[in-house]
Formats: C-alpha cells, structure tokens, sequence
C-alpha cells in the first residue's frame, strides 16, 4: 500500500473511531484519549490528522458533504427529492452520517461551529432549486435560498423526532409526508405528477450510485 | 407561606437549577450533585420532589406543556400560528422553555424517555387542526394528525438551525418561511388571507396572555 492510501486510511480509521465516541457521550463529554482507544492509532498518527477535538469533530461534520453529488436528472425537483431521501436511508445505515447529523444538532456544543452541514446543505439545495427555476419547474413567487433553509431545517427536526419516537423506523415515511407539505407550494403540479416520493425511492438511489461506482473501478478482467 | 406554596417554590427552584445544568453539559454529563449545588437546595428537599436525574429531565421537559394553553380564536389556523409563534417567542426568552427544548433533541440522552413534547405538541397541534377542518377551514386532503407531526418536526428542526447559524436571533424569521412554505398546502386561501403572520405575532400574543394573567390575579386595591 502506498503511503498515501495508507494515511487515508488511518484518517478513516480515526474518523470513524470519532464518530463512535461523539454519539456515545457528545461533543461535551467525548474526549481525545477516549478517540484514541477506540480508533487504536498511535498519538502521533491522530495529531498528524487532526490538531484538537474539534478538528475531530469538523471532520465527522463533514464527511456528510462527501454524499452530495449525485448523478443529474433531467427534472431537478426529482435531484432535490433524491438528494434528501438518499440523506435519510444514509442516515439509518451509516454510523458516520448518523454521528455528523447528531453533532450538528448538538446544542451543548457550544464552543463548536456546527454551521458548516447546515450552511453546505443549504449551497446544494439552493444550486439545485435555482437550476429547478430556471427550466421553468417552480411557481412564481419561490426564493431558492428560502425554500432551500427551510428544507434543510425542517429535515433536521423531522429526523430528530424520528429518532426520539422510532430510533428511525419510520424515517423514510416521516420525510415523505414532509415533503408532501412542502413541494406542492413550491413545484408546478405538473412538474410533481412525475415526481418518484415513494419510501423506498432512498435505497433506490443508493443502489444505482454504488453500482455506477463498482462499474467505475471494476478491473477488467482478462 | 404556606407549606405547599413552599414546595412548589422549591420545586420550581429545582427545576430551574436543573434546566441551567442540562443546558450547558447536556443530559448525559450532568448530575445530581451539581443541580445541587446550583439548587443551593438540601438533598433531602431535592429527593422528596425527584427520584432521578431522569426524573429532573422530566419535570423540566413538561414544563413546556404548562405553556400550550392559549385563549381561544375564531379562526382556528391562527390559533395553530399563535400557538407556534409564541413557542418560538419563549424559546428566545424563556430559558426553561430552551433547556426543555434542546433536552427533547439530545440524541446522546440514550436512556431518557424523549417522546413527552414530540407528543403532546403533537396532540395539541392535531386537536387545533380538528377544529380548523371541523369548520372548513383546511383543504379537502388534509389529515390532521399528519399535518402535526410535519409541524412539530419541523419546527425542532428550524430552531436547532436558527440556534446554530444565529444564536436565534432569526428564529421568528424562520418559522414564519417554514409556515409560509406549509400553511399554504394545509389551509384554505381565503382563510390564509386573514391570518396573522407577522414577525411580531410571538410577543403580541405573549403581551396579552400576560396582561390577561395579571388582571385576574391582581388583587384589587381599597
């Protein structure tokens, strides 16, 4: 392995460790011997990567932003729609998507800048519903940047209580009907009538990217 | 003083206490002795009104319920406005309100019960829009207690995101584009067109709830 792979894998190794620790006891109470144990790097290694507990932090923050690309589609409500549903399955399968969601919404975190999720998630929904507007998919009167806050800010709450009432179980439903609120007062009813909302629309999403990624780094063989 | 008006000032003392200490080390890393301490209480005071520290995270999130009383309107989608706007107002003032708040979606509060608010929001919200749809005023597709959750999720969500972007300092802001996006899908036009949905709406109403209150517990004077 060369050492460049191998430094991006003890990132990862650390990252995730991160990431156990911060959703066991929160930013608060975690601490970096903690993050060491866990991730069974040397101090060395883990202060390579990362300076502080916050730099920690930042980074499981923001392996979120790693999920945003996802291929284009000709109707862009649909690429808003998928986006947020693929986030919600993401969230119910990936510990590391799961802790950076958690930390964001971490309000005892008070010496950390949680801003970042909600200020990159906001960029991708407001660039992809301005796209949406300029091929003529909104009503009249939608600003982009404000339909696209409140999105991402309804999301965040909508996956709160779906934590706090079914640890998940009925996320995808929770984020349909939220959607079913809010895209009739923001999409053209006949941009909608071809719009895929059904619960299952997240792992469909999921599925098609891991396989154009295996297509994409598959060896030829022979 | 009588001896219950002392009792209940002590335990309000004890839950204020507890509401300070939830709030800055979150519910995991609190404890008892340092609600004590903040109490400035006897142990024995503070064991006769609560068991636990999961019983004082209760008794502080239930605090918010004391709250979801409001005189009543005609118009019943402008009770569901006032009801939120004035939460949004106590939120910003009110720090019992905000350590109840930031308790029900503290997702490292592994073993506490955090479905109270998410529910009795939910009940207050869905028994509000029964009324509304009782006299016509939601549109035909509207199912109330769905329509409810979609509101108390995503208003967690929208003051988590002002709380972390603005210290909520934009939070009426907010919540009034979150239900400017929502009511429109929910409500009848010709109902929205007289519901009050200015910036101000929180501290109007509080004003008269307050001014309400003082007028029947003031004692009159000669």
């Amino acid at each position: 392995m060369a050492k460049q792979d191998r430094a991006i894998r003890t990132r990862q190794t650390i990252l995730s460790a991160a990431a156990r620790v911060f959703e066991k006891h929160g930013y608060q109470a975690a601490t970096i011997i903690e993050i060491l144990a866990e991730a069974g790097v040397t101090k060395g290694a883990l202060y390579f990567h990362f300076q502080s507990k916050e730099e920690l932090a930042q980074g499981v923050l923001s392996e979120q932003d790693q999920h945003l690309a996802l291929p284009g589609r000709i109707c862009k409500t649909q690429e808003v729609v998928d986006v947020i549903m693929l986030h919600a399955y993401r969230l119910q399968t990936d510990p590391m998507v799961r802790a950076g969601v958690r930390l964001s919404l971490d309000q005892q975190a008070h010496d950390l800048d949680r801003s970042g999720p909600f200020l990159n998630w906001g960029e991708v929904l407001t660039g992809l519903l301005e796209k949406a507007q300029a091929q003529g998919e909104l009503l009249p009167h939608v600003v982009p940047r404000e339909t696209s806050d409140v999105l991402v800010g309804s999301f965040a709450g909508v996956q709160a209580m779906s934590q706090a009432l079914s640890g998940y179980q009925d996320l995808a439903e929770r984020v349909r009907s939220l959607l079913r609120h809010l895209l009739p007062n923001v999409v053209l009813a006949s941009v909608l009538a071809s719009v895929d909302l059904s619960l299952t629309r997240g792992v469909t999403v999921f599925t098609e990217l891991t396989e154009t990624h295996d297509e994409e780094t598959a060896v030829p063989v022979g």
